[in-house]
């Protein structure tokens, strides 16, 4: 009996080991989605700022690893009231058991924030992206996780109402977060997008043109869209929280099966979709986006939809998608990862279908009062979320814009935020030995070229060697690593252009976007 | 005691749960490997096929996702005969404690799947890639994992032999699918291949030539490498099922580790064959493909060897795939990834091994009556499933290539299929700003040819931005993105050519190859 | 009662079956990083190098997979004396049930010796880093583990202490691995990289320049910077081991939640000391290397350390990372990846604050002797794991060295290691049919060079298909696949110059870098 006694207590020490160990593994493979979204981007914005993009991702997690845990996670999980919570700061006082938990909404976090990155590429102040970064991740999102994911906050909670002599407590109801991750992105996106502005170059209002601004590769974006749809699955599963109750397995499984069956209806439609209109092309880019839109719209309800349901799910993701898309682009909105079309598109579906497709309480099955009053409070959950989000990203970017640190100025929108912002190109030149840079001089080694090229010391090292065979004698060391930054340099005086700032009066002529230095300068320390 | 009752109620929930767990986080990792299939594939193509290998390795999941659903797993392990079996249609009455399972078998369906597209890459029809990619992971993979892993199928059940007045049950043993999944993906890969022929160029039969044709990014092949051999190891250790079972740690733990042997011997060896003969290189490609030789050998046996038999699975797992990459490539069989030796030259070596080195078993320990007939099941299971999956490959890939669905047209071939098929250029020219653009911009410059550039405004935005400090005015706004999509659509009159079908007569002459255009259009949206 | 002991008895397996279970996901996981550490690496040398590198951090868990398991393993944790164990040779009659941390020790193995890599890049025989690959994983970090991570060994046993009249028992502390795993490879690192010399062009003594050697891809460096962010949350969670005991999960929880503070902490301290210092921009890479170094601090006590204590250690890993990498750099030491610095500077530091911050013993806490003296014993372990990877790296560095096999020769170098060793450019030329080629293609044919081009077979098939619209005739079919190999070959009796060894006397003038070949010859197979 002593054996049995130990072991009970064992048992009990172990089911809570396992719903721990549950969070972690699942938080560590949602946090890898940092990773998706950082390459999805990077794949879908100009090489000139790849560099830009990434830094941006990478840092969503370590500013959310200090926010969150200072003051995030209190506003979404301290106790508080039905509108916010205010303990746990810094987790202090934090149960160690619930140390998992925190790590598993600190993920989210990151996440909700990281969706907004795509929509401000290519012309967003690196400031700015660490502000918005800390404000999503530090109290926007948290106080909506606190209505909906906290103990007896007012949207979960809901309303008692009696019908037919049957009390019933009918709430919002958002698993994985349609509502709470998805719409809130999508919308901070939106707001965020449209508070910047267009890239430079990409409508032609007069024209009513639109002109496609493509990504620089494919391979990096699908690589993204790979890890999205392998993190997604730990999303919505790992949503459960637990895995040592009864009936938990199940609803882990039956959510990771819908992701599946919601993603990839999604993405079939979407890619017909596309193939039939506009390009008639089978694109992969458009197939990815629909399949992520298909696994945003399933979080809502992935744990109470049968499998033909989340097919349903999928479909009608496809078009919210396309939908939103063509709103948005009309609306001469720049979204240059189609951030809120699958977010905000995805997400607003999918809060909506839990109404309809709930597979005991669904409109579907029963078209009753209760029914109705939950498809209610899935549009209040979905207005409220909304709304707070939309008021709380106006303020946050107007204020960016109304202090000039929302966009980066013309001339480095031209030149690309990689070197000037970053001093890393993505893909340096001179660090590509074989390749186009040795063909390339051999081509001009064979049309006699050559004596030019011997006054080539500005075009590097690499290709001075591939040259003339040797290095290229440094005349002029300075500070400056790349043309670009010297001739912001050397003009920022005449022009007013704070190169590093990225403001200026913009005066500079578009048509010298081109530097007419002499030598490129090797970035030396001495020492 | 009541508190022991309930403690013993929540430990069968648990272990239930832990199962379901186990397979829907193993299953997930065997998920990613379609993404490391990807990246292998797509560093072994040309750049101009990227896009196309890409979405091809992507819709597998989809695809599947929806067929394996509806139909697949029906087939596979739905209750039937000792053939087929036929219930669960769209998972409908399967108990949800088994959703797991059906996550975890379908993405061993999705693999099998993707196996085909590395042999068949860089000729074949999209619309051929999507039928047999419902055919495979629909019917002709769930049929043969029906014979072996269902319940009482007539491979796995195999029949009682008596030796020596001891009644001893024999059937065909392949714990993680060297058979199921690797000899049938290696075999439909050889008929496709067959049947779709040679790449442009590969082979010169007059003077016995064999051209080698080189991926375009050793980085991503790498990348898809890295990925699969850590899938591999969940695809092993998962192939366990559960977690719960006295036993099933020890089972997972062996697997992983023989994995780790067997796929560590087999790369070394590898490397040592290419290193002596052929190149007398130190290849990584080589190494690679080894490693995942020996990880696809080991399947079937995994979980019942001795780490040193690990190792000798390994060593002839390098030879295995050397021999058959050799035959391969004699039959002047083109195979871009050298999937038919890496899947059925370590399946057919892997399902053979089990009867050899079988730790209790294995002819290697015990060489009587009894260990010559599991030889000869194993044989026998080999023969069968590489039968089966060739007739219904050729009915298959033969049916598509008599309506002209296999392969696409010679001049699509020659352009390379992501522009005309997909709109998606894996890296857009436009798209590059900072890099080799702009240094050949200079170079130009310098020799003075800047004049000649003022003509170029063929070449795009971003080129005429690098030498003219100007945008291209648009002069020529129409519905095509990309010269060659101009090209084909302005020839495809007098020649007969359908760009978008692929299908044409063929009478366009190769040494057109290079489009004539005289302007590049930037696709544009009227709105 | 019956069930209930059954129950009991498969509660004693399941415990057992998750713990194992445990080890090998997160294992699994570890070994990721191997992923990690390729690309981090490949995308900070040089194109001309990547496959060299790539493939170098692949044969790391193949050389790893061989070697621990026939004799690292048994000298880390086979039963031995306080210094080494003997006995598990290639896991001979280890129980079963210990293969899991087999699988997870060996990970951890792996890692130790691609930490060197980086150090070591783009100008290491492929041979010496063989060599030096089985040595620290089956020699030189397994005694170290033995030291520290087995049962009774030297360091972790500690002594017993005396203080007012309390017996207690102290040790050398190092939860995850800061001395064992990190500062082992950085001093392995550091010697390596002396002993083999900076890279050609690093380094101006007369003018005290450095040069800095740019990287050839951020994306790709960012890429490898994600997975290891992703594999240290197991490589440090997963150092609990066990999953099962009461307290197990809490520990997990809180290993993860510091390596995500501090490894925040540090990245943004890096970002603020980069922006404030030096080249005056946010980098990228810097804030990556300061992540990756406030996780590696963070290793030895992540188990102990309240998350504010992690905020200060990873404020201090950021210092420690600057501190190193400056006098690293003051020593004219090439460090390409900064392994010294994060590994060294992280692993340093986190051994020492283990005695300052350990939240029940640390001297912040209690400064008594017991705390004093705990101190103490980390420096010791720190002392002796530093000199005992010195003295073991030093020989095997300078045996390598004496007999030539370390560097590669000067011409090698100036090449890049990719063609003359693993005959596989990261980067082929010819496989880039839709991109930079037939824009350059486009302009030389409208500057008139369409005739020049005409003589160009040098160029090969790709470009020559782009320029005359058909494959270059295969005049010379020889056994080379690259001007560069043609190159060497041809000169190597005049210059002693061994292409395939890396050997020779250096004798050729640098300025003759530029084949002069005057055709390709594509690698052909005559059959």
């Amino acid at each position: 009996m002593d054996a049995t006694e130990q072991a009970v207590k064992d048992f009990r020490h172990l089911q809570s080991n396992l719903d721990q160990f549950f969070l972690i593994i699942m938080g560590m493979i949602v946090l890898l989605m940092q990773c998706g979204f950082a390459f999805l981007e990077a794949g879908a914005v100009r090489s000139k700022n790849s560099t830009n993009i990434l830094i941006k991702n990478l840092m969503d997690q370590f500013v959310a690893g200090i926010a969150y845990w200072l003051f995030g996670f209190p506003f979404a999980f301290g106790n508080g009231n039905e509108f916010i919570g205010y303990s746990f700061w810094a987790t202090y006082e934090l149960e160690e058991t619930r140390l998992a938990l925190f790590f598993f909404q600190y993920v989210f976090a990151a996440t909700a924030a990281t969706i907004v990155s795509g929509a401000m590429a290519e012309r967003c102040e690196f400031i700015a992206y660490i502000v918005y970064s800390i404000l999503i991740t530090g109290f926007i999102y948290p106080v909506v996780t606190h209505w909906v994911w906290s103990d007896n906050a007012w949207l979960t909670a809901g309303m008692d109402y009696t019908f037919n002599n049957e009390t019933v407590t009918i709430g919002y109801k958002d698993f994985a977060g349609s509502g709470v991750v998805h719409v809130l992105g999508g919308i901070a996106a939106l707001v965020g997008a449209t508070l910047l502005g267009p890239r430079k170059g990409r409508f032609h209002k007069g024209s009513k043109t639109v002109v496609p601004i493509r990504g620089h590769s494919v391979p990096l974006a699908a690589l993204g869209g790979f890890i999205l749809l392998f993190g997604f699955l730990a999303f919505n599963g790992g949503s459960q929280l637990t895995i040592s109750n009864a009936g938990d397995g199940e609803a882990i499984s039956l959510s990771v099966v819908n992701t599946i069956i919601s993603g990839s209806m999604s993405a079939l439609v979407s890619l017909i979709i596309n193939r039939l209109t506009g390009t008639s092309k089978w694109s992969l880019l458009t197939t990815l986006n629909g399949a992520l839109t298909g696994m945003v719209a399933i979080c809502a309800g992935c744990n109470v939809y049968h499998p033909w349901a989340a097919c349903v799910v999928g479909f009608f993701a496809a078009i919210s998608y396309k939908l939103i898309n063509t709103i948005v682009t009309s609306l001469y909105i720049d979204d240059p990862l189609d951030a809120v079309a699958v977010h905000f598109g995805g997400g607003m579906w999918g809060v909506i279908a839990v109404a309809f497709l709930h597979r005991t309480d669904g409109i579907v099955y029963n078209w009753n009062q209760a029914s109705g009053m939950a498809l209610a409070w899935q549009l209040c959950g979905l207005v409220t979320i909304a709304v707070w989000t939309a008021v709380t990203s106006l303020l946050m970017f107007g204020i960016l814009k109304l202090t000039g640190l929302l966009r980066v100025a013309p001339e480095l929108e031209a030149k690309g935020l990689d070197i000037p912002k970053h001093g890393e190109p993505a893909y340096p030149t001179e660090a590509y030995g074989h390749g186009w840079e040795e063909k390339l001089a051999k081509i001009l080694e064979h049309v006699e070229l050559k004596d030019a090229a011997k006054n080539m010391s500005s075009l590097g090292d690499g290709f001075a060697k591939a040259f003339l065979g040797a290095p290229v004698k440094q005349t002029d060391v300075g500070p400056y690593e790349n043309p670009e930054v010297n001739y912001m340099e050397t003009h920022s005086t005449s022009n007013s252009i704070d190169a590093e700032s990225g403001k200026g009066n913009g005066n500079v002529n578009g048509t010298t976007g081109v530097p007419h230095v002499t030598s490129i300068d090797v970035k030396s320390t001495k020492m």
